[in-house]
């Protein structure tokens, strides 16, 4: 499926210089959403992953359905409190300012294996962030999944080897 | 299945005498979140649903698999500020405050059917809300689906008597 033709490219978002890329025009294809789910599972089908972990906001689009689809569980990391129970904390610099992320301090059990996941790698601080808010659960991290990855900005050097897999590259 | 185990009590979240459902557990179970997907498509099934809209972000969470199973789109209603191209604006009030959403002014053809989506209801407040974020694209509304509703909150009473279905009632 050509993912891209759904893909719109807005300049000056969030600020002047950034060209942001739209994701929405997938979420609003039924065909696309589906093409997502499956071809976002499909390369860990046989990896045992016991979690699909996903990033807030737009981690949560199709982190439970990968989930799902790989008999998962799915574990939220949040921006700073939005968890209601006792969290980690882990603040980190991104492309456009500075954040912090959060996960429940008894959110994964010692030795899981884990798949992460976003919308989006850019230049690769909000994964960063969330590898180093799961390492002290002494995790297996299988791999990170990606619809689209800005391959141009390098993010991938941050990620500790971990495979990456994407949908769409640019 | 006990969905109602898997909810954990968290009181005097995000303020003192709120005490907040926290759906984390149901999410962390690979057999609850596929129960919740096809309990909550379940009923929609033979509606000709053409979008499922939900609220950023916990509406994120099921809203793109719902969609997926019914065959449809999703639709994102965003916090302020998150939604790149142009947008249509609602301010209101809320059980802890008061916030804006928005969504693309180009997101849905006009007549189109709908299924509104989130994961709990409370005071109704945020649903009221995505109803007079829609309601300008001539929509029919065909329901409401929520994982959790506060029924002891009433929200329902604002919600213009859409069908409103919900998995786990307190």
């Amino acid at each position: 499926m050509d993912l891209k033709s759904l893909i719109r490219d807005i300049p000056d978002f969030p600020k002047p210089g950034i060209i942001f890329k739209d994701i929405t025009p997938i979420l609003k294809s039924p065909e696309a959403i589906q093409y997502c789910i499956d071809a976002l599972a499909a390369p860990h089908m046989n990896q045992s992953i016991d979690y699909v972990v996903g990033i807030e906001s737009r981690g949560f689009l199709f982190g439970p359905a990968i989930a799902a689809k790989l008999g998962a569980g799915f574990i939220p990391v949040r921006k700073r409190g939005k968890l209601p129970h006792r969290t980690r904390v882990v603040n980190y610099d991104l492309e456009y300012g500075s954040d912090s992320l959060e996960i429940h301090e008894d959110a994964i059990e010692a030795n899981s294996r884990l798949l992460l996941t976003d919308d989006l790698l850019a230049t690769g601080g909000t994964m960063k962030a969330t590898i180093e808010l799961v390492t002290p659960f002494s995790p297996h991290i299988v791999g990170v999944s990606l619809l689209v990855e800005l391959a141009f900005l390098n993010g991938s050097a941050q990620l500790d080897n971990i495979p990456i897999h994407s949908l769409v590259q640019y």
